[in-house]
């Protein structure tokens, strides 16, 4: 371990190569004459040790990959010291809404778009393929109905032929889209309908509430057109498409696994939502070899009462066993802030470890996404710890709690960050504000997600990859930094060791492939 | 020093009293079966832990402050469980400018107002007094004038007769009033063309660079108005009168020290301002006892060139030489974003330490007052802890930097928190999301404090002490978080000890009178 010794105005900093920075003053009348020279080494010595903190910092980069770095911070550099130093607003300070449009012509969004990026581990699966897919595919099919409810949204079903439903009367699509003065038109409306990307979102979702509401319509109006199983099938299967085409590679999605129906059966298993799933990612990797794979991480939601959540969690420890390497683990979603907290459904998530022997059912809680400190959301993140949570989702409070972040950092419990999520369900406006930033700094175990992409009409992942390196990685986060997160995507997977080495290697020919061809 | 065990989930937590928590896992095959009971008593105990390394942590309230405590609390909780619950707009949350009005009647902010709250550290001399002060004492003088310049901003200034000055024609104020339909008329529209409360501020100042021009326009308006030397004498004494008013005991007042004039002299030097400034201090004792005191920071301005500031800090040592007891140390304001970086004044800087003896002038640097990471503001950090300064200014994107932060605390180098500052300035919108809400969590060594309460029409501190109470300190923090600001204030304060000592007991007096009115 290699030991610096730095003088800084009078103190010894002693820094340890494993970054335990131990300050020691001396007495401070041993002040000595400080001349330039001596100023800029301590200076640069600081920076320096504090960059080798930071996610990345240990990373060096090889000729090919300075290469890629060099391109990627003319841009990164220009775009902020632009704004800097001119006064004008910085285009990825704002609301993804607006940033969106803005950067589609970025040569660095395009690198990272081809960059392969590892795996997307906080992903929903009824908002990860593009809205344009669900609209010009799957309301397409036969059967399919929608009717609009007394707010004015579209909620769609499939049917045989539909019920009487007196509040909100069920069309059929085809029927409606071919009375429709065209299809474009139609599909137009139905985009306008279904989409969060609004006229000015920014207005009309003016705080978290508001955000959560629409956002939770969102899901109301899609679940029953997703979860019929024809298109369930086709949905999944365009899911692996899309995040691979935008070079992901691996990737851990949260489903409830219930509600799956056809025109036969009202409603399917979660061990057969299961099985179609692993076909699913099967039959994709037998087309895409060079895909990592998928895990699933069974959900229930926050809104159902503790015994349903118990009958959950004994579904879960049941299929866990079963498809040990398909089956990821647990976990409770829906709006944290509005429904009950992992405290409530105790007796059931502790169920697992006081069975004779303990059963280890891994789980992956979202905790601590609010800006409500102190009170029961925020005391989430107690929970999630307290119940040995293998990953936290958002985490967003966590840098407000010193104790529990010694703790996740002591244990590598991963934290799966979703900037434009976090943005635009309002927790907060400048994304270069992040909470996360700070633990970034200091090589939190750490990784960037996308939550639900297609909802804001996102990029599976490079949109929150952008994002994150423009406003979190400060001005001199570079390629290590979007390298680093890659190697963490993999790194804090649920892949058992095996895998994930082979995994690792299959994203490093990947990424020596992308190096390779940019130069 | 005690020990406490806590087993948690098979993991032993060993928190030592002294804060430094020490977190061992032991083999995970070693789980024991978690009873509900355990599970509680573990929660409780890792809850309690952390509390305790909060600012204000170890504080116990006797039972005269339980009852304030309670009162505090009982507002506290329900307006945040009101908001939290019912899903609306949390008014602490919102601009400051929004929050004002709607908080007047609050019985909190009375109790605050009443609140012996120490000191305030971080105060600017140009805009610590009320505009309406300004408006109907000042501009009611003699010899003042005002012209309206090319951007429609009334700019002021004593004149015994104006010059030409054709760009912006001087007028005398007095005829300027007599002439309008009535005084209160006049007054309303310099009220109106001061202020920067404007009709919707959140939307007019949209950024930090807009907010940031606006704010130096004000001070350009008013400085000629307040330096003035028969105006600059009522001012200061004023400004302590509103502070002690807002139950302020100490202050420690940002200056330039430069730029006093009257009829005869068109310039006096600093000594002349800093004693002005003495012998106000004085007269005020003398007429209120119960004040601590005031001391002055000599602050140059980031516009000015290198040779200015060596100028300065020869001025800064020499007087501070001669009046150690009234002069704090020397300080670099306005716009970090926007002027010179302390590495730019460096050699300015170094002078003092590098005479022979080194010559200790305590330094107060703005750094870090910017959402810019790592850029030439951001390192300000940095240069600030190089050049030994006693405290910061801001310091609003430490919490990005793990490597400096951790000499803050280790050195106890504290930094002066303005949250209303720095919301108003735009660096970040809901004040929930202040980055030194972590830090303040983790017992950092900071003070809260109003920068330019005048400027947003904010009182003396009981508004940024209740932002900071509303929006800072979670739902539990209480009295003791607050009682703990009070401490800090006279604690990291640049009285020596011996004062210190006195300071704390006289405010000490004040705090159990403040205690004992209530009950």
């Amino acid at each position: 371990m290699g030991l610096i010794i730095v003088l800084i105005c009078g103190y010894l900093v002693t820094s340890l190569a494993d970054q335990n920075v131990h300050i020691m003053s001396i007495n401070p009348s041993d002040r000595r004459l400080i001349n330039d020279d001596d100023y800029m080494k301590n200076r640069e010595a600081m920076i320096t040790t504090e960059k080798k903190m930071r996610i990345g910092g240990t990373l060096s980069l090889d000729d090919n990959e300075q290469a890629v770095n060099k391109t990627i911070m003319l841009e990164k550099i220009n775009m902020i010291e632009f704004s800097r130093v001119n006064h004008s607003q910085y285009i990825p300070s704002m609301s993804f809404y607006k940033v969106k449009p803005l950067i589609e012509n970025s040569k660095l969004l395009k690198i990272i778009r081809n960059m392969p990026k590892g795996g997307a581990l906080h992903v929903h699966d009824l908002s990860g393929v593009s809205l344009e897919w669900l609209i010009q595919n799957a309301t397409y099919r036969d059967n399919i109905y929608l009717c609009v409810n007394s707010q004015s949204y579209i909620v769609f079903k499939a049917f045989k032929s539909p019920p009487q439903n007196p509040d909100c009367p069920w069309k059929s699509v085809k029927e409606e889209r071919a009375a429709a003065s065209s299809p474009e038109q139609f599909d137009a409306f139905l985009r306008h309908n279904l989409s969060l990307m609004i006229s000015d979102p920014v207005e009309t979702f003016a705080d978290n509430n508001k955000a959560w509401d629409r956002f939770k319509i969102f899901f109301a109006q899609v679940a029953n057109l997703i979860y019929y199983v024809p298109v369930f099938q086709d949905y999944q299967y365009r899911l692996l498409e899309e995040f691979n085409a935008d070079n992901v590679q691996y990737l851990e999605l949260r489903t409830s696994l219930q509600g799956l129906y056809d025109l036969n059966v009202p409603e399917y298993d979660e061990e057969y939502a299961l099985l179609l799933l692993k076909n699913i990612t099967e039959d994709f990797m037998k087309q895409n070899p060079e895909f990592i794979g998928t895990k699933v991480i069974f959900c229930g939601g926050r809104y159902a009462n503790s015994s349903v959540i118990l009958e959950n969690v004994k579904k879960a420890m049941y299929l866990y066993q079963k498809y040990p390497d398909f089956l990821a683990g647990y976990d409770l979603v829906s709006d944290e802030e509005w429904y009950h907290t992992l405290l409530y459904y105790k007796d059931a998530l502790l169920y697992p470890s006081q069975q004779t022997p303990p059963y280890k059912l891994p789980y992956f809680f979202h905790a601590g996404e609010t800006d409500w400190q102190d009170t029961e959301v925020d005391y989430n993140l107690f929970d999630a710890i307290l119940l040995n949570t293998t990953r936290i989702g958002h985490g967003y409070a966590l840098s407000k709690h010193p104790f529990l972040a010694k703790l996740v950092k002591s244990r590598q419990i991963a934290v799966e960050v979703n900037p434009i999520s976090n943005q635009l369900l309002r927790l907060l406006t400048d994304l270069r504000n992040h909470p996360m930033i700070g633990l970034m700094s200091d090589n939190f175990p750490i990784v960037i997600s996308s939550d639900d992409p297609s909802s804001w009409g996102a990029d599976p992942l490079s949109h929150d990859m952008y994002m994150a390196f423009m406003t979190m990685s400060g001005e001199d986060g570079d390629l290590t930094f979007l390298k680093q997160l890659a190697i963490n995507s993999l790194q804090f997977s649920s892949m058992s060791s095996n895998v994930k080495q082979k995994a690792k290697k299959k994203w490093e020919i990947r990424w020596n492939t992308f190096i390779k061809q940019f130069s």
